[in-house]
């Protein structure tokens, strides 16, 4: 029997499970705050790694960098109030911009010091960057405009979840205008693959790309695609999202422009996100029963160098050596980039290390200690192959030139192979025989450990019809996930109204 | 007589031409939302630039990011604000969670959505980083504690100014805690020194590194050091602070450890920064009267090539030749990293682009018409040498890989030669040479454009004899800037009090 590092496992209670790696890997913590967490050290790391490489891509796609502010003023979102029955938003609203003391030790909001109009904490940038938009688009020569922005969000969530639901969250939002419809639909997909190609490629979080049933799209947009991942527990996560938003906003912010003849036209605008949500999609597809396994892509750390210190003569010749192979390692290149190896020289006990960057699930531990050295070796341990298949610790002894030498195509392969591994558990846990209700009861029956999902025929019902279907999903605590790309034709009838089946469409559990 | 680029000089009006440099070389904007600015691609991307030099340097020396929650429960402050006489802070306070309609088609703050403890909006996260160091701290074992946080900030300003004073800003906060006092103290220094480096280094920024005076110390620090620059109107901006905070802050903050011997001790602690006020810095530095000149180490385009194309035949071929050097150009490397050449293909007049691109100081623009394509050439800008002795633009017909074989020295020579001019006008404008307060007077009298610095010795007085002195500047519109690390020893009386001199400091106009 294995006794894993975490003391509770995926099995026993998945949320708590979750938590629990948060916690022993050292990625986030409660602030104090309500609602929202401190990002450590580990989890930051995680997250600059995930804005450098989908930045690229953005970037590659010719998009650029903006800021916008942090506040918005009130009236934005009278507009919208207008339009929404029984508007009531839940966000942070700043109504003050001085702190006086009470006279009896606290301090209070200097009433003397009252906004004239309150200003809104950003729960996106919607509303202020189609404001900026209307002045810069004039003529079909200022198109399209492609921007991208990096920033922090207030949403005020009543029940919060470390990186998937929390009050404060960081993410990119792009924003995109443009003179046609076929070119703003273009780049609505675009973008959807870009995210897609980012969570496999990247994350190695296999994803399901497709358009989000009408329930589910963005207030105001007129196509919503997703990616949704699987967690190990079954449930979908949606992981990012693209929409398109025809000239709805661009009519409510005035973003118009002179074509090519002269006439005056409203611009086809996208926007598009993804946000720290993706570490807790990160943690619930690659976590095991011993904390984390962060893809090599996404590790700030790639490989960790534990000298087996004994407060002894032989110490600082073992750091020498340890020195030694992290030159060497750095100067090797492993999916595109330069090796990332640390020298761990921390004042902690050699075996609290080893499971401390096991729970953190660094991709490679070296170890070395005196015998090691002194016989030209390392003992390696893969994050993806923790154990022999007698249960015990799997540490190879390895002469150093040569796990230098195999160390780039490690780290490819443990790339791909938890890629491979979530890949095989997402293929292998869509139903796609389920033609009635009765079968889905049966299929999501209390019960019934990690269903996964199902994907069946469905007659794409609109409006009321729709509703009813939302409806009786609820009450079995499923979601409409999304209609894939790439699923096959749909034939027979509806699984919901009996009606010829148009299209599939996935339905989940979901975070 | 040279027709400048701009409608405004430096000479002319030096604060009107800082506003106009901004907005043609399309950095930043007005938002509409008070104080607050839109940072645009071409002033964000350099602000990237700076992110990811100075972030390389912050990781170099030991650093790692994390990430604090945006608000700060009102309660931190009080402690604060016990040891404040009249203590009225100027910040961003949420009380509200929700808005709804009053039903007179406004939007206003819930009032059942009342924050029981009112948030405010970080001006700075000293005591939130505070409170989780004294959650993470512990033992020795635990120390030094050293990170940095990248992050958007709020100080509710009365009079702002885009780039150097806004009520939303973007900086790093370094905070670190140390088992003595000699580490702490050697952590201010060399982050001093991290900032001076990447100010000359990277922003080609000549700055005096010094300790500030008692009076323009961080409240609670023992020591705060700056770098100060040198704008071309004369006038000191500090572009970057490091505190020594000893254990003032542990106290209040309550972070304490049991050292080797067991026994609790107070944390030493230290934190420093740099803002966005650093492109304001560069502005003012590096401008001139066609518009900004980048530094190619922070150009978002070092290379910008501009085909002049005629919507003929012969555009497709242009457009091939210049895709062919732009291949050439990003396979060199300058400063140690790949170039990053533009191919500015928008359908923009071709003229209306050379001078679009002058304004925003790339450093390199290259245009490329039939005649330099027939002949294998390409015409040459250099941002730094704009025009020939005749007043006219200079630009030079090389052949294409002569430039390309030239393109990386360059570079690297227009970095170098922005510095070098910089920092002698920097080296001839601080005078040395005042001995008394007449003499004083006289070098900072009205009518004397961009009088530069004085550095003079001084008996650095304390409590109120400093505060007289201050006073005194005041009247003058003058400020103590630092006492400059390099300075020569200190001889004769010094100027303010008579008494011996122990230590010369500068004095100058300020931003």
């Amino acid at each position: 029997m294995i006794k894993h590092a975490l003391p509770v496992t995926r099995a026993e209670d998945f949320a708590q499970w979750y938590q629990t790696v948060i916690a022993e890997a050292d990625m986030a913590e409660e602030s104090g705050v309500r609602g929202c967490m401190v990002i450590r050290p580990w989890g930051y790391g995680i997250w600059e790694r995930m804005q450098r490489l989908l930045d690229d891509k953005i970037k590659a796609t010719g998009h650029e960098n903006c800021y916008f502010p942090l506040f918005i003023p009130l009236s934005y979102f009278e507009k919208e109030a207008e339009h929404v029955e029984g508007f009531a938003k839940e966000m942070a609203v700043v109504t003050h911009h001085r702190l006086i003391p009470d006279g009896k030790g606290k301090l209070i909001p200097d009433p003397a010091a009252k906004l004239e109009e309150p200003l809104v904490v950003r729960p996106t940038s919607e509303t202020v960057i189609g404001t900026a938009f209307s002045r810069w688009v004039q003529s079909w020569r200022d198109l399209p405009v492609l921007i991208n922005q990096w920033a922090n969000v207030v949403r005020w969530e009543m029940r919060t979840r470390m990186f998937l639901r929390t009050a404060e969250f960081l993410w990119q939002e792009g924003h995109t205008a443009h003179a046609t419809e076929a070119e703003a639909r273009e780049e609505t997909l675009k973008m959807l693959e870009v995210y897609r190609s980012f969570a496999e490629d990247c994350v190695a979080l296999p994803v399901v790309a497709g358009e989000k049933p009408e329930n589910e799209r963005f207030p105001g947009a007129v196509e919503t695609w997703s990616i949704e991942a699987m967690m190990q527990d079954g449930k979908a996560l949606q992981a990012g999202t693209s929409h398109f938003l025809g000239t709805n906003f661009a009519h409510a912010q005035d973003i118009k422009f002179q074509n090519s003849e002269g006439q005056l036209e409203f611009a086809n605008t996208t926007s598009w996100g993804v946000s720290t949500r993706m570490i807790g999609g990160l943690i619930m597809v690659h976590g095991d029963d011993d904390g984390l396994r962060v893809p090599p892509r996404l590790a700030p750390w790639q490989i960790v160098i534990v000298p087996m210190l004994r407060d002894n003569d032989e110490d600082a010749a073992l750091i020498e050596y340890c020195k030694g192979l992290q030159g060497e390692l750095a100067a090797l290149s492993a999916c595109g980039e330069p090796v990332r190896a640390l020298l761990d020289l921390k004042a902690v006990k050699s075996t609290n290390k080893r499971w401390g960057w096991v729970k953190k699930g660094a991709p490679i531990v070296i170890e070395v200690g005196g015998r090691d050295m002194a016989g030209g070796n390392v003992s390696v341990i893969r994050r993806d192959r923790l154990y022999r298949e007698d249960g015990k610790l799997d540490s190879a002894v390895v002469a150093k030139g040569d796990f230098v030498g195999a160390a780039t195509a490690m780290l490819e392969e443990i790339q791909k192979g938890l890629f491979v591994s979530a890949k095989a558990r997402l293929d292998g846990s869509i139903a796609r025989d389920v033609t009635d209700m009765a079968g889905l009861q049966a299929f999501f029956a209390d019960g019934v450990k990690n269903p996964g999902w199902v994907e069946a025929g469905w007659s794409r019902p609109t409006g009321a019809a729709l509703g009813k279907v939302v409806e009786t999903l609820k009450s079995m605590k499923l979601t409409l996930r999304n209609v894939p790309q790439d699923a096959a034709a749909a034939t027979g009838a509806c699984l919901f109204t009996g009606e010829p089946a148009v299209e599939r469409v996935l339905i989940a559990r979901a975070y």
